[in-house]
């Protein structure tokens, strides 16, 4: 059968209207700033919104969010925003996206607390928000989203089922399969079945922990070795520092210094909202009397401070501690410290530091590997086996972690049935399609990282990296040259310089430099400019190694 | 009985010439750059004098070296140098010191042999090199210094005994307890127990892991692991990348392609030398025929590439290939890559680069934790306790550690029968005095660090490195200010900025800070640097929380 062209591009439409868009906008080839949006026709909706704390070669930067040019350009097709959990790397990112997009955003009841104190400090008012718990199924034009309960590092953790009209689509937020998890919340693959009786279309499944063999350990061994350190170190004062996200965490702490007849005083800030929150929502229990501030003179050995800094962050309250810097509290010798906090990549030389610090103020600092004090809230490769185990999908996009942990997971999807056509390897930006029968990929959408430093959203581009990167290896030289009205050089040039070396133990380098620059500016006519640039580099390139940044001033006088 | 001043003093002298001095020069509370000084009377002798790689924010620089102040001060006392192994830390800064000091080094075989490239290349010539062996004991002046075997990650690796006029130190070198190593060099407690008849006065014992609990796991099962993928990734290209300097695993991985009837070639020049200084001498065996080079043509599965790069080095071997820039090896599907090397605290985000972008050309990379393809060279705790156990020492000094390995170090040895005064937690620089009963500390020597950025050595300053930092963070301004002979604004204020912001993005910003330096300028007889440097710092970080450095021109037209 013959179509006009009209007929065609009709058909085309029908079929574009048909088909369900998966577009990971933030949160694939790195671990934080999740950001994904599902499509259907000229319907949206979004899943968190996460912000990401930069690498350490990101100089400069403070805070590092997803782009939100796609679904800001697509604003009157957005549905809302369905949110998985309450950490940053999940929900950083909504003071920023709220303040130009305005749609409903759901959650359970502690993940929307969160957002509602982080839209508040940024004074972003007038935001929707909804309060959903595990038996809620929402409505979001033809999408029927379902949160299921999943354990996490955090209370009130979901994973979704999102019918679409072209087949269901799983995402696990993040999860472990942790049967003795704190609070007894585990996750919950009975209703995940339920949800999910025709079969699974996609899975986004979490690939954190893909390089980490086995079962991820439960909570409760973390719970065990405080147990005991509470007993060894007793008599003495326990500091323990950890996330103030890490709510399951704290509220075991907080039972186990009851048990063992102490009070805990909270320092930092984000970590007495936190609990204020969870303890007013009614997420953790905080026995009659436990907190005191930490003014009130309880007796070391009757004492747990709880503290923030676990990765040695310069402005943390353990840090400053470290330090002798922290107005209240003075680390001395007999104190008991716990990290209870793994070090995210990049911390390493901070934490270092940090507990250096500390063992020079007498304390007995305790951490990973030295007793297991923390275990991660992600499933490693048994639980991720389990989890494609149980759902089945006709197709995998492995998301949260670098390329690394997505290629891990589609490998190991492929040990257990899948086809390596059968997994998606996506990248921010990819766009997902699938008409419920086959699946690929179009065309990628804009999803380059936008960088937050102090109040600039956006101004610090590529070029201004370079050229940080550039100054932090050898600094610059300002040269000053004073030329006549013929553009000839009329006197001495004038060399000035920051972060290259040290001016006044390198005169002969700097005097060197000055003369040959002289010959070169007298015997050539082109642009004073393009000489000096040209000569500096050279020289100093030969005589150093370094590539200063040159920046050349010519005055006329 | 009375004294006369002169007396005193004769009493004081004779006294101080009967004292041992033991300094350690580099190499305390921090890893990496060992080097330290054994002092008696008017005699030193020097134990090892390593470089150490920058920390992330030692910015633009290339190497760390020890101060050679206090050795170069007093260069006719010292009466010799004697190494224990030839890795970097213990021998790259000899190539900067033997330009300037004149002595005899001493080391096994395979050290020398490595010492003597080094020096080679840096073109210093002259330098007395004497091979010693594990039998041999050497006088030099006062001391007696007699090496014994240990086992460590490279061959002809030594502690030393050193027999002083007040007692016996032990210094332990880097080592483990590794009862099947490569190569069946075990640490040898037998001649340390007979060198050491009349006890032990010091212990300068290795700290390196003293927060790994147990026993560090033999070289074997990294031998077991390798032989089991080799079976696993039959059929497969297989390339390893290690340290060129982990000699007792590049035997293994020959030896192991051997058997699985495959060629090696090498890529790298450290790993060409050092296999090539290491056969010559006899230390390790390579089967005959079975190094080819890359350029032939040998099938992917009778193949074994061994590399560097297990660090993630921008310009090692592996990442050129991982960024497809090797000239020689293209990474394809199917490829078996293994990185037998733990990851260097600090190097996390370079590794992991590097690990994503083989991921990404198809290879199947194997690095730990999801294989045990590498083991430390480093005894833990347990390992610590029993050199404790054997050695006895009246005295410990815990040295290759920070502070953190170094008090977690002293510790075990509280428990194990040393008192807190018994054990000295000292600093670079740091004089331990003993007349063989007490032991004390006396003032500080220098011992500050020195840098080498390029061919600049010790030209960059703390201020230089503050610089780049500030640099790094958020970039700078040059401000020209056109005034006239009386020092008054006479036209635009123009400014020029790198690293600070996208100045094209930036236009309101710029025109406000100009706007407002204006109105100051006019306003004000201050010298206008002083205006320009304050009105922009504070205009800045007001609007944009940042604080460029500002460096104001003042041009007379």
């Amino acid at each position: 059968m013959l179509c006009s062209t009209a007929e065609k591009e009709k058909k085309k439409q029908k079929r574009m209207a048909k088909q369900l868009k998966i577009i990971p906008l933030s949160g694939l080839g790195e671990i934080g700033k999740n950001m994904t949006v599902l499509e259907y026709g000229r319907n949206q909706i979004i899943i968190d919104c996460g912000v990401k704390f930069p690498e350490s070669d990101q100089y400069g930067i403070d805070l590092v969010l997803p782009s939100f040019d796609y679904v800001l350009e697509n604003q009157e097709t957005v549905r809302g925003i369905v949110l998985t959990h309450g950490h940053q790397d999940h929900i950083g990112g909504l003071p920023y996206l709220m303040q130009k997009l305005h749609v409903p955003i759901y959650g359970t009841a502690l993940t929307i607390g969160m957002v509602e104190r982080q839209l508040e400090e940024a004074n972003v008012r007038g935001t929707d928000l909804q309060v959903i718990d595990d038996t809620t199924t929402l409505h979001l034009g033809p999408f029927r989203v379902s949160p299921f309960a999943v354990a996490h590092s955090i209370p009130a953790s979901v994973g979704l089922v999102i019918d679409t009209p072209v087949g269901t689509v799983v995402h696990t937020g993040d999860y472990k399969l942790d049967e003795t998890p704190t609070g007894g919340r585990t996750t919950d693959f009975k209703r995940l079945r339920e949800l999910t009786p025709n079969g699974v279309l996609a899975l986004l499944g979490d690939s954190t922990n893909a390089d980490r063999p086995g079962r991820t350990p439960t909570e409760q061994i973390v719970a065990e070795t405080l147990d005991r350190l509470f007993i060894e170190e007793k008599g003495q004062r326990i500091i323990i520092a950890t996330f103030s996200s890490v709510l399951a965490r704290l509220q075991e702490i907080m039972l186990l210094a009851h048990k063992h007849g102490r009070k805990v005083a909270l320092t930092g800030r984000s970590l007495q909202q936190n609990i204020e929150l969870a303890r007013d929502l009614g997420y953790i229990n905080v026995p009659k009397g436990l907190l005191v501030d930490i003014k009130n003179n309880v007796p070391d050995h009757e004492l747990v401070i709880l503290s923030t800094g676990s990765q040695g962050e310069p402005r943390s309250a353990l840090n400053r501690m470290a330090r002798g810097e922290h107005k209240q509290i003075q680390v001395h010798a007999g104190d008991s410290i716990i990290i209870s906090g793994g070090t995210i990549p990049g911390n390493e030389e901070d934490v270092a530091r940090m507990l250096n610090n500390l063992f020079a103020r007498g304390a007995n600092v305790i951490y990973g590997p030295l007793a297991t004090v923390h275990v991660s809230g992600h499933g490693s490769r048994e639980d991720m086996r389990l989890m494609l185990e149980r759902v089945q999908p006709r197709f995998l996009i492995p998301v949260h972690g670098e390329l690394r942990h997505q290629h891990l997971h589609a490998r190991l999807a492929q040990q257990n049935g899948l086809t390596a056509e059968d997994v998606f390897i996506l990248h921010n930006g990819s766009v997902w399609s699938s008409d419920g029968e086959k699946a690929w990929l179009e065309e990628d959408v804009p999803a380059a990282d936008v960088y937050v430093d102090g109040t600039l959203v956006g101004e610090i581009g590529d070029m201004v990296m370079r050229d940080r990167e550039r100054l932090a290896q050898d600094g610059f030289i300002v040269v000053y040259i004073p030329v006549d009205k013929r553009n000839k050089l009329s006197g001495e040039p004038h060399l000035v310089s920051r972060g290259f070396v040290r001016m006044d133990a390198s005169g002969h380098l700097i005097d060197a430099a000055r003369s040959q620059l002289k010959q070169e500016l007298m015997k050539n006519g082109r642009n004073p400019g393009d000489i000096t640039r040209e000569t500096l580099q050279n020289f100093f390139y030969r005589e150093t190694q370094s590539r200063p940044v040159i920046l050349p001033t010519i005055i006329q006088v």
